[in-house]
């Protein structure tokens, strides 16, 4: 695996296909597990991270899947390294930024990452495009029981696997969907549709989890619960709540059509024009500006530039993709000169105008 | 003179040439002359306007010029051709919403314009591109002293020149300046510029005169003294203060390009941007808009795209321009549309692109 070759691309979840993924982006499972024979990370000595650490790349490397698992050494990664794969969501912010041994297994095309020495000593995630959790559930489910062939699980008849943070005993598990909702944002109707969503228990994040703003209208909806039930019965509350906020945020689309087709061609058309002409862009703005233009491919208003060239410009534009793209390390005022400048290249390339 | 060809042109004063063309978009003198034998306008019975329109109608048809004057029958004229008059600067609001027989006769390029019937009997308007007030003087000053030489005006020895309203007692002349003033606006130093100016008794206004906002940055500078003084005091000193404003606005755009370049580029960049992508646009957005253009044009920021280009853009985006351009007659949001899709094939005729 060659973080290069990562640069220039952009992994499964945001190839823009799968079911529902005019709305739905990616649907995400991971896996809190940790190692019977040692404490939890957080009371670790170095020598058992050491320990940690070895064991699992070990034992990662055996598992029987084809292609293998890439493992990376964590700790061997630059500042910006680290960041690309945050910025990939193949690692968590809390693992790029710990200290010590660790690294994560990444497998073909991103839908699969194993984070050793993360809060819990292994975290296991699968990701997809779509609206996809059984598929997620199955190929992450797979790995696991391979994994628990091969290593003891800290495991408690009583209470299911055990964590280092209490939010995570039981299941382990979070499964969560990643959701573009514009629509219900332009209405004003996405408080709503989240106060519901907490009466059930699941929780709204924006794009790079807790405490992220909702860039780009994205929102990642999640279970809280992972105790006292299964995780087949959790994925199913989720499952099941997905499909009404896709209809809620088709509803919304449809009323703008209808209702607001003028001003919203001219918010679509504008954002095109925006990111084809500015010359200094923040991330922030860039996110907001491709969500409208997301919103007007789906919708038909805006042609010539595919679903996704959009999701691949929403992490290309991100800092550490693109210093890596520009090959230098940039402070904030060039990285906004060198973001509008690549736009404004990719979308030519595109070469959408409205007409 | 058919007002269809107006239409499709602009005139002398949006040529864009002349002295200090890049600030100075023209240099205006009007002069207010009132028949002896004829109470002012206000005070004039429907007859006497009659008379009166008929009367200075006749003699300015006689007037010796080469080409002849162009007399239009402002009351023949339909709500759209007035306005787009006004818009032209052409005849005044007042002349345009007034009621009973009046008229303009309008000369070649439009440098001309005599109304007639307006608050006064007569008003005498000569335009010229960039800073010319001497030419323009000059222009009018003849044609003033030809018509004299068929007309009584009302006179006193002691006053000079008598007008319907005291403040234009005496020379009756306004002479003006108008300025395209954007990087004083974005230094947030044109406040300090009128209150100098008012200083000196000269006046500020928009585009469109009294009470008009400064769409667009453009500032209008007159004379608010008619009275006491000769028009060539009156004219030096206006002429003498224009200098030192273009001065401060030299000043404040070499500022902005030494200390803020790369946010006045994307600042132009995405004003052009949008006027070539919006699919619904205000007058005054596009006003706004086309100001940042012009702007980066002077500062040779954009290029491809030429001031006159830009200057009749002002004008052929206004209310009525646009109506009748698009041959139809159009409410408030058909109008945005129409303007916006106008900037677009203008724009795009032009081709200019930011690097």
């Amino acid at each position: 695996m060659n973080l290069e070759s990562l640069t220039h691309t952009s992994g499964e979840w945001l190839r823009g296909t799968g079911p529902e993924s005019d709305i739905v982006i990616s649907s995400r499972i991971r896996l809190a597990r940790n190692l019977a024979a040692f404490p939890f990370t957080n009371r670790a000595t170095a020598h058992h991270k050491t320990e940690i650490e070895a064991m699992l790349r070990e034992r990662i490397a055996k598992l029987e899947l084809d292609p293998k698992l890439a493992y990376i050494n964590v700790p061997g990664l630059s500042t910006l390294d680290r960041q690309l794969l945050v910025e990939r969501q193949l690692i968590s912010r809390e693992l790029a930024g710990a200290d010590g041994p660790r690294g994560v297994a990444l497998g073909p095309r991103e839908t699969v990452s194993l984070m050793v020495n993360e809060e819990d000593h292994l975290r296991l995630q699968v990701m997809r495009s779509g609206f996809a959790l059984d598929e997620a559930w199955s190929d992450i489910d797979k790995v696991d029981d391979m994994l628990e062939q091969r290593v003891s699980y800290a495991f408690s008849d009583e209470f299911g696997y055990l964590t280092a943070c209490p939010t995570n005993v039981g299941t382990g598990m979070r499964s969560s969907v990643m959701l573009h909702l514009p629509a219900l944002v332009l209405a004003k109707q996405i408080e709503k549709v989240f106060r519901a969503l907490q009466k059930i228990n699941l929780a709204v994040r924006g794009l790079y989890g807790e405490g992220s703003r909702a860039s780009g209208d994205f929102y990642q909806i999640s279970n809280q619960v992972t105790l006292g039930k299964s995780e087949t019965t959790i994925l199913s509350e989720i499952r099941e709540v997905i499909p009404q906020i896709i209809t809620y945020e088709r509803q919304a689309r449809q009323t703008l059509m209808r209702e607001g087709r003028q001003s919203l061609q001219d918010r679509v058309s504008r954002a095109y024009g925006t990111l084809c002409s500015a010359t200094m862009m923040t991330s922030e703005e860039t996110m907001d500006l491709l969500s409208s233009v997301r919103l007007g491919i789906n919708l038909g208003i805006l042609e010539d530039i595919t679903i996704p060239t959009v999701n691949e410009l929403f992490i290309h534009t991100q800092p550490a993709h693109l210093q890596k793209l520009m090959g230098t390390s940039l402070d904030g005022e060039e990285r906004n000169a060198a973001r509008a400048r690549y736009l404004r290249q990719r979308l030519r390339e595109g070469g959408a105008h409205p007409n």
